[in-house]
């Protein structure tokens, strides 16, 4: 038996025990963007430092300003080459907390028409994820007594809080980082049975800005119609930012937006994505972006500006006749090609400015400095080799996709580590991450750790 | 010494006495939008209906769907006329509680550059206002034995929550309330110096909608541009309100409001209301109404649309990448002249509807029917020598105007019970009612007591 049909053999068998350890990890609420579970996301840290000691890497929990990197290396396959891993063991808030059918950080098997699932906030994004690598590690180091290739583990803390951290750390730690490539664990399946390589990612821009009106809230029948109401310049402010065409307004917007090779275009379209039924599948219809362009295009390669949140004014139970002083929005932007997400910032920050009065102000919060599109080099050998391997689990060719939702970290890699990244991972479309009742297959589970263990052999070659 | 002067010396020895009273109702948390606190709501109640008691009137906390009503008589003067007086104990929501330089609901006398407050929720709005009524009635009773009017006391639990109970309860007693004039006690002077009647009112129509789009919370980045956004198309609708020209563009919306007579125009010009100062109190400058109104026809006489709630997405501590399901707003209208509220409910239903596309939906939570605007007759004899006694007690002519807010008891009371009402109070513009530090002069107790003194006086005449 060849070493990897025996790693194989081990992680089948393993199985069942490779999942009671993900559900301790699962429990530990490692909300990142919530002050209050600052103690969770340590623990969570120490959690995978112990584990991946256990497995035999050097392995740390590094303090940063905001929760902790795990830091890890396994080292010991001269000539080989070496790898970057990374995932996140933060996760998203929970609320609201009354859609979940089961406690969110009680993981538990669930039987559903599409098979067995993993239930629970994180199992699919990212901890599920992050294990199928470890657990194939695991069965590599147990069944060879070494890992074929040099592999450093980089989980981070606050992949869900706008990674605050994460650029220091990497100028910080720019040499023990260093590798041929990095595998970005983070991403999703094509579909049930098709694995996939994402070739481009969409940078993200985000915001929190507040508008300024009045001294203090003001009594509607007092007031109301002669004094500035902020919610009401909101509203103006935001739906200014859209045209009914779908694209967005504001000025230099779309410049530097690559219109896609005829021959992407054309492989995508083989790829059988129906937009009618991507959209049927959360209850919608009608494509809310460009009305030139498709749904995948509009997730994949077109950018977007989206408002996460918003607030101003009595929200509570019943009715209040008020004219708040302030009213905020959560805002972001998905950017593609060479967008240059300071200038955008820039163009939003100038328009909000024109559509002031004299008497209101605007404050930002704001997320960093956002982080622009990345495209992938799919020609490596590497990424050949991982498609094959991803192949040769799943029994479908591997799809060459691009993805909608923005991984900063892999711009990071590039401009500060001149590493590229390859992404794959076992996530499904239909894994509620960031909402209530995330999920992840158990099959994704299961086949996960079975293509890492093939990956890890192929690039070792 | 006339009865009159008697009465008056007796309520300014009494006015220490007076104030620990109106202590001990300020001190019950009455919010009427919460249910948590249904209770306070009761227990005020009470305590109103066991004082009117302790004066001698037949008095009674009766039950209602909602919150109750104290209803009280006294009508021992024979002859004379018979007035209501209506008043409500229910007090706005506290919130942001951070931003009350004391607790709400702990009230004290503070001095300020202005002299000296009651400060405390509730104080202007309405506890401390009805009760100037109730201690001229005391007042009359302890020194004559009697009141000079016969009078109905009407006490309201849910006037900040839209008074649902109150049209079934006013059509139940509606011969119970039977009185040749409406006193109302829950409106202002027109300055620190000069007392008010107001001759007209706003109406109000609220109501809630929620914006409803995928089945579930989105990822932005999966999602982003093909989903649509509940809060972008909730911010298009309601900037689509209001043009550049501060009007509202509801189709229909300005038939039935009236130009005002030039002859009440010039009246108004003659108070010396400064739009600038009004606004400038507050830290505004720029009108936000129509731009060919000035300020005082906005508050007085111009209809509005108003947004007093906002909320969709995330809104908690720090960001999260979502599209949300839903988004919500609390919006109001205020009417005046023969603006139907029934036609412009539908009005605006039918503008929502015509803005949703054919996967969105939208589901309301309605506030009532809503109240048209009201125009009081001032040629009223009752109205007259009320004016006169303000004047009395004042030493300045009393103004004649109209108010911004609604007062929907008034339209129910000319509706229902085909009475007309005569609205004064002794609260001040800068009273922060329906905001944090709610206040109310002291000077506005005592005189507010002694106004009423003299107007039941005139009114028994």
């Amino acid at each position: 038996m060849s070493s990897l049909s025996a790693v194989m053999s081990r992680l089948d068998n393993g199985f069942d025990h490779s999942l009671e350890h993900l559900f301790d990890l699962l429990r530990i609420p490692s909300i990142s963007t919530d002050p209050a579970y600052r103690k969770d996301c340590a623990a969570a840290a120490k959690w995978l430092a112990d584990d991946l000691k256990s497995i035999g890497f050097s392995a740390r929990a590094v303090r940063t300003p905001g929760h902790p990197m795990v830091l890890a290396k396994h080292h010991k396959a001269k000539g080989a080459p070496t790898v970057l891993f990374y995932g996140h063991y933060d996760v998203q808030p929970v609320d609201p907390l009354s859609l979940w059918n089961h406690p969110p950080f009680e993981p538990r098997i669930v039987n559903a028409a599409t098979g067995r699932q993993i239930a629970g906030r994180g199992t699919s994004d990212d901890k599920g994820q992050l294990m199928t690598f470890v657990e194939a590690c695991r069965a590599w180091k147990a069944e060879t007594g070494n890992l074929p290739l040099n592999v450093t583990i980089l989980f981070e803390g606050e992949e869900e809080s706008g990674s605050p951290s994460l650029v220091p750390f990497l100028k910080e730690y720019r040499k023990e980082l260093q590798a041929d490539i990095a595998l970005v664990c983070d991403t999703g399946m094509w579909d049930r049975e098709t694995p996939a390589i994402s070739a481009a990612l969409r940078g993200l821009l985000g915001m929190e800005l507040t508008l300024h009106a009045a001294n203090r809230d003001l009594h509607s029948g007092m007031y109301g119609s002669a004094a500035r109401n902020p919610i009401q310049l909101l509203a103006t402010i935001l739906a200014g930012m859209r045209d009914a065409e779908g694209r967005v307004t504001l000025p230099g917007f779309y410049d530097g937006v690559p219109e896609l090779p005829a021959a992407q275009l054309k492989q995508w379209k083989k790829l059988g994505f129906s937009g009618k039924e991507f959209l049927g599948e959360v209850g919608l219809k009608i494509p809310a972006g460009e009305k030139d362009r498709s749904v995948l295009e509009m997730i994949w390669a077109r950018p977007t500006f989206e408002i996460n949140g918003i607030y101003g004014g009595y929200t509570g139970e019943g009715f209040k006749t008020v004219i708040p002083a302030q009213a905020s929005a959560k805002v972001s932007f998905r950017l593609v090609g060479r967008q240059d997400p300071k200038k955008i910032k820039q163009a939003f920050k100038k328009y909000v400015k024109s559509c002031l009065p004299a008497d209101c102000s605007v404050s930002y919060h704001e997320e960093g400095d956002g982080s622009p599109g990345i495209q992938l080099d799919i020609e490596r050998p590497a990424v050949r080799r991982a498609a094959q391997a991803l192949k040769d689990e799943w029994g479908r060719e591997t799809a060459l996709t691009a993805m909608g939702g923005s991984i900063p970290i892999v711009g990071h890699f590039q401009n500060i580590l001149g590493m590229q990244s390859m992404l794959t991972g076992f996530a499904l479309d239909d894994d509620r991450i960031h909402s209530p009742n995330e999920k992840y297959q158990l099959e994704s589970f299961r086949k996960g750790q079975r293509s890492w263990a093939r990956i890890i052999g192929a690039l070792a070659q």
